[in-house]
């Protein structure tokens, strides 16, 4: 662990930033400093009892600091601050924003040593990996800043007036994205970063212009006070006020079931389990005002593997397939978990390799022990149906959260005939299912829930001879790829993660890219307004040099 | 009634579209052609139990013919051929769906006369007004097949691979809005063209390249039946697939309910009451697959009258307030139902004038019996409430659904204590709240629930002298007026006909404009895809030359 002191980021303060020189309180946290406690604003909560525990998923011990569950008075007092906080917050220009999204970001990656040591130990990933899904969160931090500076984003339209119009005048009428307020944002265990306390739903949130409250997660607390401190520290830094953030624990549901449904929540994201995500999508739609609710949630990611690419390429796509399932012990939304291939061709040699490397994979820590009991009980039940043929099993370590990577076989009719066989088994494994014709195949395709990703491999003549099949995945699916693995998801201004139900609650959105912006905002119409009190951004001399669009033409 | 003969239009295309000839059996309806029949593709629904009339409103009578609820098989193959029409049409062009839609406003325009004569009928709305609004409704259709045309609002972006990138190449990956499949319109009593079969619903869906199936409002069958046929001529004029459109009848709610809940129904649009409206949201979240369901339902659209405006011109506020209210019997959703002034300034002479104006009112005809019962009731209601006082009554003439405007009074107190004075009164009234303090004005704007208008009448020193008010207003409503009044919605691309929860189940959304397109649209990502199978939009070489962003950089 970095022996950095206190004052470490005060001190690069000084030298670059002497204009915003912190006071005496405001430091960089290090773990030595977790308090166990949630953030309320600027104060931590209050004392009580310790309920949550990060826990090592390699060892099963328990870690410490033991966090303490939020109050339904501290859920409360981190909203009010919240609509507080939005009313200064929410009018901010999109430069103000941009620095604090940065600001964060820096902060982040002062710490990295420390949310190295404190990650890997809480979910039991490696340290390369918690160092790259670091420099992810910054930027995504950074590249949301950039969106919120270059100020486009917001949809500025401007259609001017025509007072002498007949019958009636034409009215002077402009609009813009604004933020809707205050977001409640929930951490996902597989992602104690990019998709946590300072993830992709706070950064897009952020950048809209919406205060956030941040729901940790129990499988890495502490991770989660290291960023939320860093947090605070820019909030604090950026002069912006105080319910900007907050960070709240609780045990099981009751934090966020109640967050949901605090009638000043306006909006909320989540990445997670199909059963969490549809309780919580429950409660936002059963609101006396429902608010949008953007899960993200359920997905088997199918690839297709068609005739051509199979016969030119079995060795990279069996390497490239292996890769894919096995990344992060297959703990990712777009992990493939399903691979569809014509069984009427010579595909034993592919399957054989492909179960070689399936068999000869070293196994892993899971994230936690829920998920890797899940797992393991997924296996057993797929190793154990009639209809299904487990080819490979990788090995698995011994202790209380390792798992293995597993490889299993089905006909295209078992698995249309059994909706079991469809379901989402998070962690690496793939199911091979084989048809026998380019009709089942498309029946397959067919039968699939909405999903994150869908992947076809083909060569020219193959994609040529299957644009059905491509049609369909377009229904079906948020992103469609062609010759590659579904695993990493570039963060970009094109990037859709999310898709139809339930791969997402809402498949017009996406968590990933800076189109997530729009989650948080809606249009608002001025009409006849002064110059003077409109936005800048829908100001007549355009002072902020957005892309606009006037009377139909962009200018 | 015109006499156009059955071949009219047919002989018009034969001179002017000869390439188009329409089939024999290819022709406009005019009104003693009517059916009584759902539209089902290009067949109509087959004979069953007569269970829906039109009634004419100012007389009672009921009108021919009756009509047939759509049978449950019959839904279904409306859904089926929607379906099926889904994989060719969402495919289409830009430029090919906005001919079509330019020929729905064609055939639409042809069948003037006859919908000036139906809907009169149906609706008790005057002439002129008809004819306006089938005016408007035949601009919003060209509106709409412009902006598909131009392509732009598909908001393509393009994020080009690096295949060097360390420490992963960078991907090739781009993305567009596209159309979710078919779309659920429900028809509105109070706009029976421009709210109905083609009205802003339908044509976004259309634009955005999704069939639609309609639900008729049951105040206005004959009128519906018109231009469902004439959408149906210009389905078949433009070579279209048969489940493009449909049109289905019911008596209550069972058929609409049928049709939100159906499995291949992926969105829908709806404008009426607050109780129809979020009896459809529930079912539209409750399917297993919940979708997008975009309902306008109820606003009181508060106008603010502030000290400096009515102290420079009472007499002008007055008869503007007074037109907007009365404006077609003040049956619109933007009707200003609430207005707020100082009551401890002079504002007596204003009352006075507005009373003098209101009380001088003639009555006229509501759209339906419900309605016209609805706004007795409510009127009653209002002026036996001890907190209020009706400050006058217009006239009403005799007969079964005849109304006059209504004035009311109360105190802000009061208004802040009783809910129900806050719930929306469909006709032609205003409830007067005045306030004797800045803070009390501003307590009153907090208590509103979300709105479609909020309108502020200010000189500029009122206007800088209340940006508060205005910053509260803003997260209240979809459209914001100064110095205006909210009735009158114009067709334009900046417009939010829109608002949060309940002026609108999805406060993201406007059902008027050209952003409403994105209502039945979402993004779909292309990874690596060889240039020849990306959608036009996407290609390297933007065949359509459309706006694109580039790498982060507008192009």
């Amino acid at each position: 662990m970095s022996k950095r002191g206190k004052f470490a980021f005060s001190w690069f303060s000084m030298k670059t930033e002497r204009f915003k020189l912190l006071p005496a309180f405001s430091r960089i946290m290090c773990m030595s400093d977790l308090t166990g406690k949630s953030i309320i604003g600027f104060e931590t909560g209050a004392a009580g009892d310790i309920s949550i525990f990060g826990v090592n998923p390699a060892t099963g011990e328990s870690l410490e600091p033991g966090y303490v569950a939020a109050s339904e008075a501290e859920l409360n007092r981190a909203v009010d601050l919240a609509v507080d906080a939005f009313e200064v917050f929410g009018s901010k220009s999109g430069a103000v924003r941009a620095e604090f999204l940065r600001c964060v970001a820096s902060k982040i990656e002062s710490i990295g040593d420390d949310l190295a040591e404190c990650a890997t130990k809480e979910t039991g990933l490696p340290e390369g990996r918690i160092r790259m899904e670091t420099g992810r969160t910054c930027g995504q931090l950074r590249l949301f800043a950039s969106v919120a500076e270059e100020g486009s984003w917001v949809n500025a339209r401007i259609d001017h007036a025509d007072p002498s119009r007949e019958p009636v005048p034409k009215p002077d009428v402009r609009s813009m994205e604004r933020p809707l307020g205050p977001v409640a944002v929930f951490c996902a265990s597989n992602f104690p970063l990019a998709f946590s306390v300072a993830g992709g739903d706070t950064a897009s949130a952020f950048a809209a212009g919406c205060p956030v409250i941040v729901k940790a997660h129990q499988s890495h607390p502490g991770t989660a006070e290291l960023v939320g401190q860093a947090v605070v520290e820019a909030v604090r830094e950026c002069c912006l006020p105080e319910g900007t953030f907050s960070l709240l624990y609780g045990p099981g549901s009751e934090v966020g079931s109640a967050l949901v449904q605090h009638s000043a929540i306006k909006a909320a994201g989540f990445t997670g389990s199909r059963a969490g995500g549809q309780a919580l999508m429950k409660l936002a739609a059963e609101r006396p005002e429902p608010i949008p609710f953007y899960a993200e949630m359920s997905s088997i990611n199918p690839v297709f593997i068609l005739p051509g690419a199979l016969a030119e390429r079995a060795e990279s796509i069996a390497k490239g397939l292996h890769g894919s399932m096995t990344l992060g012990m297959g703990q990712f939304c777009t992990n493939p978990g399903l691979t569809i291939l014509d069984g009427s061709l010579n595909i034993e040699p592919f399957l054989a390799r492909l179960a070689e490397l399936v068999g000869g994979s070293s196994g892993g820590t899971m994230l936690n022990s829920g998920i890797g009991a899940a797992y393991d009980s997924g296996v057993s039940l797929l190793g154990g149906n009639d209809a299904v043929e487990t080819l490979a099993l990788g090995q698995a370590g011994d202790g209380v959260c390792q798992a293995g990577a597993a490889l299993f076989r089905t006909s295209a009719d078992a698995f249309l005939g059994q909706k079991k066989l469809a379901a989402e088994l998070f962690g690496p494994s793939t199911l091979l299912v084989t048809h026998d014709s380019k009709d089942k195949m498309l029946a397959l395709a067919k039968s699939f829930e909405g999903q994150l990703t869908a992947t076809i491999h083909g060569t020219e003549a193959d994609l040529e001879a299957n644009r059905e099949l491509l049609s369909i995945l377009e229904t079906k699916a948020g992103r469609v790829l062609i010759n590659g693995f579904p695993t990493g998801v570039e963060v970009c201004h094109a990037m859709v993660h999310g898709g139809p139900f339930p791969a997402t609650s809402d498949g017009r959105s996406t968590s990933v890219g800076t189109r997530a912006i729009h989650r948080f905002t809606r249009g608002v119409c001025y009409q006849d307004f002064p110059d003077p009190l409109l936005p800048a951004e829908l100001q007549e001399a355009n002072p902020q040099g957005i892309r606009r669009l006037v009377d139909g033409n962009f200018a």
